[in-house]
């Protein structure tokens, strides 16, 4: 059943770069290239265009001929939307037949011409922040194989690139891991996923479920974490994550030095430890085995010299 | 803003009760009348109709001419959905300028006919169910004014009840006090409200944000309760709820006798002390000062005698 009910991308993918001039603006495209390289056939770059994800440039003829099967619109401008000078390039793909795969605000079947393009090409437009319909209420009932949740003070703190190291560590080591994606850029690399904070609250929890369905006894699921216990708007969604996943273990990010939230700076951070107590506390009502295995601490914003000193007297604490 | 952006209903209100033969599929229409008398200017029934909610019997010709502008549709049979006898009536309603207030998985827009007569009526289709657009995420802003929000330990305990029941007995007693509603039978009571767990996840405690706006210092908003925070499915909603009501009160309704969760029979109830602490420590990260004021004991499945027992056990628990 879950996988019919996830969004279903197909590689290889043609990662469309436009004509940003900033890396800021082409996270999502230099996000996919650096976790899937091996999903990727190469990028699409516009007159202008001042980024550089690493892949061979191909223009859709190219790469339609080669095999790729999905355009991802791997940029997001300030105001977002698809600009006029991106149409082109967009129509081509989908009448190439490439899946037009994008998670902008704006639906893509709104973009005039683009849907029509699509119907001719056999492709599909699809926006990875609109989840699939028929999701179920979560029902609690427990699951075979392992979850790993990462979770976070904050948002923005490291959650999805997190979950991706462990994720490839693990299977590094031989252990089976599956990275769970949550959200647009999660679901691009992985391929699959539910955009969890585009569910109607009521089928939070079930999403989660369907997303990490039961597997084999020895096999980890390591789900990208969305929002915080802790944020006064997103709270929500890291509830009913934390309740749908079951994770028998939580990593908690943080920012090193971060002291408010995220868009709310009359909210202090909790405290690791806090934050720590309190998501066992709640998770451990869908399972009571929950253990914290860990913290990912980024330290970006801790002077270089520093870094070492600040890690110590954090892992100290307990 | 909210009063833009939460759903009006106008009154006064013609609750159709179809042809429903059983007081179990007109709870929504009996909880009206029951309610919000004052708002309702009679009841149509069609042939095969065995309910009664106390109301004048009134076809739609007559209702239009005092003065009804609502047509609410108090019914819910098995399965859902608006049945073919019942269309004529409510286009006839439409076309006489009645809005046509329902609160069903099936949209009003999606029955033949209804649009074109709302439409030469100048009536409005309103799926009590379906969220306003643009609503915020939660700012975690501290608001001016006193709210109460029912909590409980599982779904269906009683939450709009008590709810309404402390509304009434506040206004008897010459406090401010305004219901705050959260879902569809709660909304046609209120005339107003915002269907809490239809919102999207990321929105659901900017939703409760605008549910209950700034307001004169002495003045009480009662909000009416969603889910449960213990519910492996429901728990998201409540969270979200809990912290954009920022209630400096909560009130725990229970119902004495159930053991486990509507739907969820492998996760037994928390203890109310349980409850209690932790919507305390999840409630106090939006507002420090909230405090439990009192429990609200549903015991209808207690014995008659033995229920003021029950009662004053668990009022010594403390």
């Amino acid at each position: 059943m879950s996988d019919v009910i996830q969004i279903q991308l197909h590689a290889p993918y043609l990662i469309f770069l436009a004509d940003v001039a900033d890396h800021v603006y082409a996270k999502t495209g230099l996000g996919v290239a650096h976790w899937c390289p091996e999903r990727c056939i190469g990028q699409l770059r516009l007159r202008g265009c001042a980024v550089d994800a690493g892949l061979p440039d191909m223009d859709v003829k190219t790469a339609a001929a080669r095999g790729a099967r999905s355009l991802i619109l791997g940029v997001a401008p300030v105001g977002g939307g698809i600009q006029r000078t991106w149409v082109a390039a967009l129509e081509e793909a989908a009448r190439a037949g490439l899946d037009i795969v994008a998670g902008m605000h704006h639906r893509l079947a709104s973009v005039p011409g683009l849907a029509e393009a699509a119907a001719s090409g056999g492709a599909r437009l699809v926006d990875v922040r609109v989840p699939p319909p028929n999701l179920p209420v979560g029902s609690g009932r427990k699951r075979t194989g392992m979850r790993l949740l990462t979770v976070g003070t904050d948002c923005a703190v490291g959650k999805k690139y997190s979950a991706l190291a462990i994720t490839r560590e693990l299977q590094r080591r031989g252990v089976k891991a599956t990275f769970r994606a949550t959200g647009q850029t999660g679901i691009m690399i992985a391929g699959e996923g539910l955009p969890i904070d585009a569910v109607v609250c009521d089928f939070t929890a079930g999403a989660a479920e369907v997303l990490s369905p039961d597997n084999d006894a020895d096999h980890w699921d390591v789900i990208e974490g969305q929002g915080s216990l802790f944020h006064p708007g997103y709270a929500a969604v890291t509830l009913g994550l934390l309740h749908g996943s079951q994770p028998d273990a939580i990593v908690v990010c943080h920012e090193a030095g971060r002291g408010t939230h995220a868009g709310c700076a009359h909210y202090p951070l909790p405290d690791l430890v806090e934050c720590i107590d309190t998501h066992l506390a709640m998770g451990r009502r869908t399972n009571p085995e929950l253990r914290c295995v860990g913290v990912c601490l980024n330290t970006r914003l801790v002077p270089a010299g520093e870094r070492r000193a600040w890690r110590r007297s954090r892992s100290a604490r307990r």
